[in-house]
């Protein structure tokens, strides 16, 4: 792929108008990195497209000056996962994965067997931004505080399907239910390690919005899930018809 | 699901017959689980089914005897996974990954831009082991040697298809190809970071039993694309149409 360095930025851009970045950017671009005066880097801030952009360096300080746009802003389809917080470099790993796999937004969810209950969003967010800037997304996904299960259920809008993994052994596969998906926003919830609890199962069920799906009969670690899930959502009803985009090297 | 302890286990199993355990897999069931004398534990072999054993202990020994048989043999559909090995984490995370989702073996191939070609097939072995007890798996995939991408394909049975994920932006997706998959097995060829050479990509696209798919508009990491098309395999052509396997707890 493309040896340019690619960055998330939360200022506008515009061209001709300089971008002073944070420290831990600078020291990204001037000490890992290794760019010099005059590098040039793609940028992105999930509303203005991508754009090529020149470094200047004040002191310790590296500075972006957009020159051309060269992608205009697009965002994918409109998908929430819904996760159930697992162990750290799981939950890392769910997050990099979905935003990867193209979502928009993610919402950790406490389950009756929700192991861990202490969600760092700010480390997720870190984490989606890394991602994106790698996967040649031009937006990043919203990052929702965690929820109780019931209450995010109270509050969604029934108008949109969600999809829930079940391993009861009597739900359907995804793609013989896509006639009811597609062209539609969705949500996708994954439980935690051991499942949804019956209760939970019998609340999820009685929803006439919720639309449970298997992944097979092998049994799937909660991130495996997750993987899986989006990978058939976007392949059924999302945005996987379309080409990869390839940046110029 | 269950929180009954499942283990692989690699003599023959028949009931009576007692099986004693090596020490990694004593200290396991005895200091890591704490099991005591009597404790029922499920094992399987590869070969025998799945059998409910009872414990005993004969000095640091954990000695497993078969009292029934609880699921016969089964295999899951011929898939053999070929990926370029990547970073040590991510490997691990392949592997671990790949027996989730059911592939029969697993061979890793040193392509052009293959960064570590130090591949640890014996540590790629027990992570198999690990995800196979998990995963509710009967057997596990067959670790190959690793091997040169060239001489695996010289070597590849011609009766059987490749699909290989292309970037380049013209193949089509899986489930517009399932016809010539369906029934039969397959390999998954999946490139490292950065893809695969020009060069690659031409022997690859001049061979007749090979099949480029696309993995949708975002360039996703090698573990995650081979996440994504497994999935897409086993749910369009493989074994998803099954229900799980829910063990009695």
């Amino acid at each position: 792929m493309s040896h340019v360095a690619r960055l998330f930025v939360e200022q506008p851009l515009e061209q001709g108008a300089a971008v002073a970045l944070p420290e831990a950017q600078s020291k990204y671009l001037l000490r890992v990195m290794r760019l010099t005066e005059g590098a040039q880097v793609r940028v992105f801030n999930g509303a203005d497209g991508e754009w090529r952009c020149s470094l200047s360096i004040d002191r310790k300080t590296a500075v972006l000056t957009p020159l051309e746009q060269t992608r205009a802003q697009v965002s994918g389809p409109e998908l929430t996962l819904l996760f159930a917080p697992v162990k750290k470099a799981r939950t890392d790993f769910i997050v990099e994965k979905a935003t990867e796999l193209g979502v928009s937004a993610i919402q950790p969810v406490i389950t009756d067997y929700t192991q861990s209950q202490r969600v760092r969003t700010d480390r997720m967010r870190l984490l989606a931004i890394e991602a994106a800037e790698q996967t040649e997304r031009m937006d990043l996904p919203q990052i929702e505080d965690a929820a109780a299960l019931p209450k995010v259920l109270a509050a969604w809008d029934r108008a949109v399907p969600l999809i829930y993994c079940d391993e009861g052994g009597d739900a359907a596969p995804l793609a013989a239910q896509s006639n009811q998906l597609s062209g539609k926003p969705a949500g996708l919830l994954i439980g935690p390690e051991g499942g949804f609890s019956p209760k939970e199962r019998e609340m999820l069920r009685a929803l006439e919005f919720v639309i449970p799906i298997t992944l097979g009969p092998r049994i799937l670690r909660a991130e495996t899930a997750v993987v899986s899930a989006l990978t058939l959502w976007q392949s059924e009803v999302g945005d996987w018809q379309q080409a990869p985009y390839l940046p110029e090297a």
